[in-house]
């Protein structure tokens, strides 16, 4: 699993050579993370990597590309004398969203593309990343070879949660992997505790040290009260509970964005949930095909309106993300063991964490929270194309924290601000109560 | 124009009379507030008080007769003994949103409802005001009749705005009132100052004192860093400015939903603004009907995206609530004088307001704030129907402070919060810089 | 009621004089034909004549203006000299669908015209009846005289048609005038016979004589093979007969567009039936207000794909507009007695027609046939803005014959052809069985 | 090719053995045409295969599945006993609108099953080739395996417009197929003639002999008047006069239908027409990649809507479908040579048929007519699923005839009815001008 651990060894006497080595090792930890991108497409078909089965969705391949896009556009065409672009045509089909660079292909028809092929797409990778190889270590631009890589990162995780939409569409239920081992047995949830901390004026936001992006800061001060989190995220039982006391039809549980919403979709659970005959929900269709719901897990694929919703029905609140942050900040980000074999896996084996702490922060669910995902104080996007990276969609969205069981691990950190759309559910997104 | 002016005479020696009092001052202003309601549609037909021109607005019919349901629904039926409803199909016709009470008239189709007829609507309101005036004094439920003012107050703008949309709409451009003067001369703004103000941990929300909504408390501590505000909205000039250096056709000025916006809806300027046959924009719709853009007037009836791209243009940002507030309760809320004359007047004669200060808080347009509409720390809701009034709509809209041209003087206060989505502009909205 | 018998008096000598003869008539003709249009709105309110409940339905207010708009475009304009233009703005305003005439309003946003008043539009006929008695009787274009009172009446019918259909979006459900008096008894329908007709060799469309529209000509020659025809209408209680036997639910009775209608649009019954609280529909909504559904009435707003439907459950089909119209000229339309006086009247005295013939042909309900609206051979529009008439409206839609109880008896003949799409049942649209 | 040439031997003296014989010819002439359709896919990628451009168009790897389903579905499980199902999921996924037979996988969701793989569609189809060979050749049902050839005929052609239609969404303009020789040259079209036709009592729709769809009978009298018809299609010279004319931006030109939608999609062109930098059309896209818009060639992929604007700007119109057949029926269908060797080609090779006669019928465009799809007079579907095969569809859509260049020779008679809505023009659509 790449790193970003870049101590220096002792004998890295000048800041010349210890720049040299730092890239040097940048470099390595980002072929890895470009390696681990084609480990998660292994076994797919074709048409499993083209397919886009919703607008906010993408297609397997194009993640592929466009990651590989990024490093072109970005660092080879710029910094790479002698440089000599894989395909013209890709500048206009792998931009994502970046105006300044020029148009680029319609979102919506992103699955549109089965030419070029994956085989054509794997070509394109090899390309770049012979190229990123022949970057002159004391002047390749590490800080974007950085964002490249965690932007890499970010496109593993929505890789997994457009996949498993695809196949989510798809009345075969197929899998992507099989369980990694025997599924962990129903049990009765633990009781919800909860957690004190104490209020006043907090530092919010990245310190400096180590990657981060451009959205986590600039690292300001932040007034809070005093407030409490459930040492655990809600879990499948609890949603049941909400669903068996007609939380789905009380419409003064809900934001009345959320109520408009239940009732244009017809929402009666969540994503991926599959009713047995008798009308109740006892699967989930997950990347391991249609798996039971263990009562214990925790709930996902819940979309913000729900989770606010279950909050109110459960006379509680969602947090909002700097009480997260500060909780969170005191206890390190220690995922899961199995995260780094199994990245892929349910979000099933959490609620195991010792006592006396909060449970499951990192690597089972993103956590909803209160807050609209807005710019901090004194926030300035970068110049260029690269400050369309966060900046122009801080409107509409909130924002979750925390990490998902699809999060690299490189990625879990407590300032990381992640950020969806009220309605949106097919990340692994779950919620976490506060008071 | 209605006040909410409740300082006692002296000779007042016990609580029991002073409440007596005290609802008796408070039952004239409401009547008068409801006067008023009715004069705003003198001289209009029954058609212009009927038709619902989009479905975010309603019909002025619509405006008077929900405001006294309030009335019926929340006050007489359950607080006036023997009270008779007016006629039990108007519980269905006009309740706006509040689910707890039962099922409603689809807002887009509020248009629709030809019958009843004014007339009918306004022997309700007699029927309504004859049952207000013998609700015994000392039991009734003065809270409830101050939010009932206020709601009235907030739906009087409102029949104002929607009005001003149902007549842009019309090639024929009618003046719902004539100027009440000559148009102030053309001249050059102001040049922009900037106003700063320090930082330091502030109370932001109501005090306690005066009415208001829920949604302005708790009371609460925020932490702000030093910032500064523009002494006055931006203007016409300035807008011209934007729009000449290409602002609507600049996609990096501007949030991605919002470039969403422009482009599907194919937005070149503030909304109303009509263009001369050489392409420039020398008019805009006003409730005045057509009238010359101003340089020196506020720009009014922009969205919260163009706010914010004109900002980002501008170098600058939109405040924070916060900022707002905070600035803005430093000085007191001086409507123009003659306010109180023309509440339906254009937003011109603004930026006359003496140096030294901030200009045009009160009374001109709507300002947009960076902030996102969310529940301050510790908010709940009330128990029952009225808890609807504010809560539910937490999400996905962003907040305006201060207040326009047709905002009753009553309701201009430093904690009031104005919320709508960021596409809205039928509303007198505009924008003050900060940084 | 207006008519056009031009016969002429013993003492016409010679064609000039004939012809002042003829056009004084039709001028008499014609304003009587108009002033039975003001009548209809008589009792209404300006919002009742201002408001669009779709955009298929255009508001009364329209129609009263777009039908003298035809008057001052076509005739006075060209043919008086020296006519004044009532108001310029009503060119683009009352332009219903002539582009050789220009830009026009849009059609969805006919119903956002609360200016110019009901009030205005009467000064507008009125000033047009004015200037058509100033017309210089020797040159009048008599048949654009003929063909604008022909116009007037199809709006005549339409201003009701649109006006049911506003009154029955609204909650109250108005009458629009009442009941002309005692509702018929409820009596079990005459059963259905087949009336047999020979094919062969026949003659279809309009022969000359009389008034017809373009669509109805050239007279041309088809061949048909024998076929039968219902002796009446399908009536309520067959249609009961058919939801009863789940003729709504049973996919292979319906054409793939009308299933796919029936099921986005949730059909159960025929427009503007009222379902009883135990789930059995027993009223309709009518001019007069809710009313019973008589078993014995035909049934009424129905769509071509219900009529088809309903064809195919009962074993048999629609007849052609051919075989129609050859069954139909063997008998004279005679209009019930009751038409001139109740225009408005519901579809309920029918079934009271002689035995041995076919049974409320006419004044009933248009007949849906299973021919769709193309033109005849050789058809060809006639030159200028009066060509758009009809011709441009020849795709997709499905032609009715007969006439309704909405139709103005000058309106019924058997040449007719009246067209609508197959999924629009806001019309007076019933059925006859074919085979 | 396959034929389907059932002429006997001279040597077949008995009922039985005749039968017994007609249906082995019928059943290789099946096997052939389902080995065709394999090679259509030739080439494709998996991708290529899956991917849904449009909720009109079906994937390729559908086509394949969909056919092979009617066979298992019609044919081998109710005739061949002890067959196996090869999957019960496709029961659903490959029903592509038969109601009588069950729920079905939603149509514009085809293009998401990247499961199953194009290998287990290949499978399948061994598996009901395999069964085919199985049946006992004297309890054949002949009339159904016939059904099925032709059906999957049908979906050869389609497969072919679908996938084309994918390719022109891809910004590379992939080619299926090289060309399969040098392009013609460029040259100026003959002039069009026009051949006379008498009118009169005339026979319309299949005889009996050889084998029809349900919609080409019952065969019936129809009275025609003279006649005559353009002996070639409208070809791109004769179009691209009609854009110089501004055809496109004249509604009076076009159907209230057509113009609407003209103004809706921003029509401009033919579909697939490329324009050159300086805004002329110099290339279409087709299953050749990018090629010339040669003058000479039939114009193709034009609306009826556009082909009945192009009819009226040339002062002609579109011919019923009557006069094309019985026009058509007095000349063999000869499909040109290498139709047999290059179904996917171009229609290029176009004009060159001998002098004096009607160029071009049969194998270049389809040519749209001015009659709606209705059914003949005494159409009755077959009971059973089968009868969805065609009439369901008789409502909305228009007739063409003749056949195209992607369409099977076996296909080309002059009774075919091809039908599509009046906006499609993804299939190989022309016209041929009538008077």
């Amino acid at each position: 699993m790449p790193t970003l651990d870049l101590a220096l060894p002792p004998h890295a006497h000048d800041q010349q050579s210890l720049n040299t080595v730092r890239a040097g090792r940048l470099l390595d930890s980002l072929l890895q993370t470009r390696a681990t991108s084609v480990s998660l497409v292994e076994g797919l078909s074709d048409a499993d990597c083209t397919v886009q089965s919703m607008p906010d969705a993408s297609p397997a391949k194009w993640h592929l590309a466009h990651t590989t896009w990024f490093f072109e556009e970005f660092i080879l065409s710029p910094h790479l004398p002698g440089y000599r672009v894989f395909d013209p045509a890709f500048r206009y089909l792998f931009n994502s969203y970046y105006d300044t660079i020029g148009p680029r292909h319609p979102r919506p028809q992103r699955g549109l593309l089965t030419r070029p092929t994956l085989e054509q797409i794997s070509a394109f990778r090899d390309h770049v990343d012979a190229a990123l190889l022949k970057l002159p270590l004391d002047a390749a631009p590490a800080s974007l070879l950085e964002l490249g890589l965690h932007h890499e990162q970010q496109h593993q995780e929505l890789l997994l949660t457009d996949l498993l939409h695809l196949f989510a569409q798809n009345p075969l239920h197929p899998a992507y992997r099989p369980l990694p081992g025997p599924l962990p047995a129903e049990r009765t949830p633990v009781a919800l505790r909860w957690i004190r901390f104490p209020g006043g004026l907090t530092e919010i936001g990245h310190d400096g040290e180590g990657f981060a992006f451009d959205n986590e800061g600039p690292r300001h001060r932040v007034w809070l009260g005093d407030f409490a989190l459930a040492h655990r995220p809600v879990c499948n039982a609890d949603w049941l509970d909400f669903m068996a006391d007609d939380g789905y039809a009380t419409p003064t549980l809900w934001l009345a964005d959320g109520w408009r919403w239940v009732q244009e979709h017809g929402v009666r659970a969540p994503a991926y949930w599959q009713a047995h005959d008798d009308g109740f929900y006892t699967e989930t269709m997950t990347l391991h095909g249609l798996q039971p719901l263990l009562p214990q897990a925790p709930v996902c694929h819940v979309s913000f309106y729900e989770a606010d919703a279950y909050a109110r029905w459960a006379g509680a609140r969602l947090p909002t993300e700097f009480e997260w942050e500060a909780a969170a900040g005191r206890q390190a980000p220690t995922a899961p063991a199995q995260l780094a074999d199994h990245p892929w896996r349910l979000p099933l084996a959490m609620g195991a964490a010792p006592e006396g702490d909060l449970h499951d922060l990192w690597g089972g669910v993103w956590e909803w929270t209160a807050s609209a995902y807005l710019p901090y104080p004194g926030f300035r996007p970068a110049p260029g194309a690269v400050g369309e990276y966060n900046g122009k969609f801080m409107s509409g969205q909130m924002v979750l924290r925390g990490g998902s069981c699809a999060t690299p691990p490189g990625h879990l950190r407590p300032t990381y601000r992640n950020f969806f759309y009220p309605h949106q559910r097919w990340q692994f997104t779950g919620l976490r109560l506060a008071r």
